[in-house]
């Protein structure tokens, strides 16, 4: 079988339905970048359908069930309307794997900053983390391929009441 | 005096100097927008050496004793050979501002998603945040205008010994 | 089997008969709102002895047990006399889901303005939450409809001894 | 010197002005539900600017310079354009003060409920803690009156992407 | 099978023996109150004994054994010689449990004036945890009965030395 | 100057004038059980009173400030209606004081048999922290004297909804 | 089967060796006294052995071997050279049973005075917990017996460099 | 003046006076050996005094003034009735300095190796930390002298009730 | 079977392969050094490629699969292009293990020292764990061996933005 | 007045003797490098001293006051016999500043794999933390220059007793 997690603490925070996209997707070689054209979505989002951190649609089931070979009636008993995502819970705080952490020493370091920069061009108020989407992608570069990492929320003012 | 902190808690965190280049900008009414023209860095950036966060270079300081009316020797006192930022440390974990809690909780809802596509795309590493950029934009649109923040890093792949 | 649980980190803090009430309220199509209505309770009310935080009465169990099809003896020995709620330990402190979060964040930006105008109102004392129930209303708004929480608690005065 | 706050740990969380403001409203004993009519604002939108978790307008700080008799010029330096609250630094984590406290239990408890019954009204998001009121209205009731506690958040789908 | 739990959170905490004894207590309806008589023990030392945070004598045994039915061999080879109780690691801390949570909430506002009476009462030292004792007493009252607790501590000075 | 308190850490917890009660009780020598008797309260009460835990009367003011030689304007002028106790910081959690671990320990060996036994007694609910009272007393003893620590509060039912 | 644990939360910290370790000892009553003397070792550092804190030699593996009937094999195979202790992770931080306690107790209240006499009589350095040992004695006393721990650590200064 | 303190951190925990005692302690170059002779006292029970964690007699303040020359009402004052340690703030947990982290890891090795020995020698109950003494010893060896740290704790039995 | 770990909390670190990698190497009484010389790599990535802490590449696991005597088949499935080794969880912070918590000391106690230095040698930037290599020597000494750590990291001077 | 430290948060961990070695190196513009020479020590050593961590010899004291000009009595004031550093508090567990951070994140990822090795070479012990010695060398490279830390400590085998 394949071992499809980067390790054994990840398992416990899968449903067993969430572990079995995985290894499909391991055994048949397919990217996210390819399932994420097959959706129609962003590889960040397809990636967070498998971690349990968004919740597909039926649409977004359909052509699971067909790149992944996975019974359709399987996937929508998972992800039926009972199934609403427990979002968060997948990382340590702060992050204890490198990659993870340098996402998180980027708002540890510069976070005030962002603060004072969107207060000054937006008014009070904040970035939504919830109409968001983000985005990954490769700049090539001579001295290095660079992470552009690309966050975009609806700027959302706070009400007065 | 012109109340130029958000609150009292930042104060103990800051030197006298950055304080006081806060209470210059805030008498001077200049936006970050204007100096990061002035000293032709992104607006984070600037907000970052006023935090305390990064290290301002000779150029730096001369545009900034320039634009805020700051004694150039005062300026070159506190950021000399000696100075070395020590970051990081403004931060509570997990933050209590909502703004900055949003951007952490970008990374705790999709931090596991984004280092499965960063690892599909450029294999074995990490996202610099060193070899970093940050920037804030402003997509307006009809529903309500959008933060953009674009996050850039060198990929560093991990080395093998 | 149907996937009645949002992940996997929720199925050690549920009993085996928890379990199976959401099961079966899963595969019968059944909504907190109707039984809500069946058993004469607020949908949270309901909700909340379904993740083991209220006590059911001899009368809910029994109208639970004609809705959801659980052999009532099941239902009576599972909650029976010498079954109390452990309450409060389904949620992690912060909470890391967004919409649980949200919750908290209220109490931590408006906590002491409240309390401010609790005491100016009522005196000295708290707002129980045990003599204390809580509904969920939908608001329908143009703009987006809006969630409308009431929490209602007895003014408890601090006695004087 | 009137002691218009409750004890010595929250002097270092508000500058000199939201003290100030706190002592003027003391020595004139005005009360926030008098401030609350005003200024047009909920009692707790009173008291969280008091407390420095929300930013007044231009027109709040005039008729609070009338209402405590503090001069328009202070509070405009104060609350100017370069004046952003720093959000949620006022709470321990859980809060201390069984008044708060019991806010916080009500989350912790029937946090999972809740959003059982969002999800199964709402759909797939949260109910925003920004686009937000809240209420503290005083039911009077012969075996106690009760504190009611309403609120009012939009509701924001999760953005798929 | 009887759910003689209140949740599964505290089943790892029991040992098989622990549980049987919960399992019988709930099956032959047997209250600590009656079990306190037969044993000749408070109610609390009883309740203390299941839950393994204190160490039965071989006549409690002999006792509990008869009660309950469970064969003395089983009892004595669990709570024999080698055993001592593990104690103290039932509960999260702060405790989650809004009943427990009181019970600490008690300590944590009147923890330093309880602190400063004895003190005043005995001089310089403790109240002892282990030559201790505890009793839950009801008092009934027209506006609500009252549960008194009284705990019963040796106390100890402070050897110099 | 008297040294009234037991170290420098608890010193910026207390307001002045808080403080200064203190240090009069000190320099006149005046025992809580004194001012007990003098104020018509429990020793623990007058203690928590001293402490911040609980908020005066107007009549325990003005027996205070005749017992303890402060002019009444103070008094009123401190603990006026715009003072409500911020209850609960004291403490560190846990306790480090051995004396305060000691009743922490109490509720943490024993508070699961005790809440077993509440649950049996009364039902389910909470015994409550704030309709509530604490007294300490001396019972003599030929092997040491021991204290008795009753607790005393009202039982609240869960209310159903 | 003998119940050797004192409870299940200790038991996913050993390897089934050593839960045969203990078992073993207790189903042979033998007291680590007796087996102090077969393996000429201290009371404390055999314990530890069962404990999986020290490393047993070839000449310990065959006195335990012989001692508590275990097939040498067995043993080695466990302890051969692969073997190295994870030290320190048995107890929480702080730790909850009061036995525990009280000796962390110790260094929380004597640590710092401690120090301040270790180093007034040896200089610049630490007292060593590797090369270490550790012994309990009974001094008997007609007021109750003491403990009496002894540690005894070689002092090592810091090195200059 | 003499920098009698090891760094600043220690300070806000010092009262006044116990820093005058060090301070007096460094310019008169007297040792807790010395001091110990003349208080009659170990030397770790002298420095805990210094520490603020044991409270001197009338006796021991009258010695302290004369080996000191610290005027003795300043003593009595600051140590009077009203003065009752508030122990175990001074230590991080768990400690940071080397020299007490040894101490610390002493325990969370060889702690339950100890409290299993206990128990066989003593039977259920714990070591006193309060009928409790503690001395430091210097063993000369030719490999380097060692630490020869004993404490001395009452054994204390669990009370049935 | 041989125990091939050090204790049972490691385990569900581990994935089986790992569990695996480790077992063979037990029974062949294979040295990570005489692997280090087939693989080529340092000691340390060696052992870090069992613990999960480095992707071994293709030509790693074809020499390991002839080493340890496991199917190719077997390694290139679990190390497949869908493995990221998920770092850093194995450690708890602080560690508990006096070897591990003597290296996090080093940097605890001289980190701050390390960071001055680095900084005046090198300018404003970090020493990289990525780009970076360790290994172990034994320096062998009359007074003892000693264990000589190098650790090598890329020095990422800032990037101005 | 010259900026000498990198923020307001490190001043309260030093002593005003420790400020005052900063800021005679940084108006005197002497390098670490430099005091190494002229003290005969590693230059982390020396750093180690104007931090508090280390503790500085009578021969360090002249050197240093004649390089910085600072008079020998106000060093052996404060260094003198009574003077013994309280070492480890300067950084925050984890480290917030990147530098830090990564120095930590080596032990988090690679402290088990080092641990591993180390058993292997030398048997059961530690590398010890206090006869230890820590240096940082530039490594000139074509692809950016490589910071070597070589950490050197006694191999400190366990004392069986």
């Amino acid at each position: 079988m394949i071992s499809f997690l980067q390790n054994n603490s990840m398992q416990p925070k899968l449903t067993s339905l969430q572990t079995r996209l995985f290894q499909a997707k391991a055994e048949r070689k397919i990217s996210f970048a390819e399932l994420a054209e097959i959706l129609g979505h962003e590889e960040v989002y397809v990636a967070a359908i498998f971690y349990g951190q968004a919740k597909p649609t039926e649409k977004d089931l359909a052509r699971l069930s067909k790149a992944l070979n996975i019974p359709m009636s399987h996937l929508t008993e998972a992800y039926g309307p009972q199934f609403y995502p427990d979002r968060g819970g997948l990382m340590e705080n702060p992050p204890t794997d490198p990659l993870l952490y340098r996402l998180y020493e980027m708002i540890q370091v510069f976070g005030y900053p962002i603060k004072a920069v969107i207060h000054e061009k937006f008014g009070d108020g904040i970035m939504s983390a919830i109409d968001f989407s983000a985005k990954v992608d490769k700049e090539e570069h001579p001295n290095g391929d660079r992470v552009v990492l690309t966050l975009n929320g609806k700027f959302l003012p706070y009400k007065q009441f």
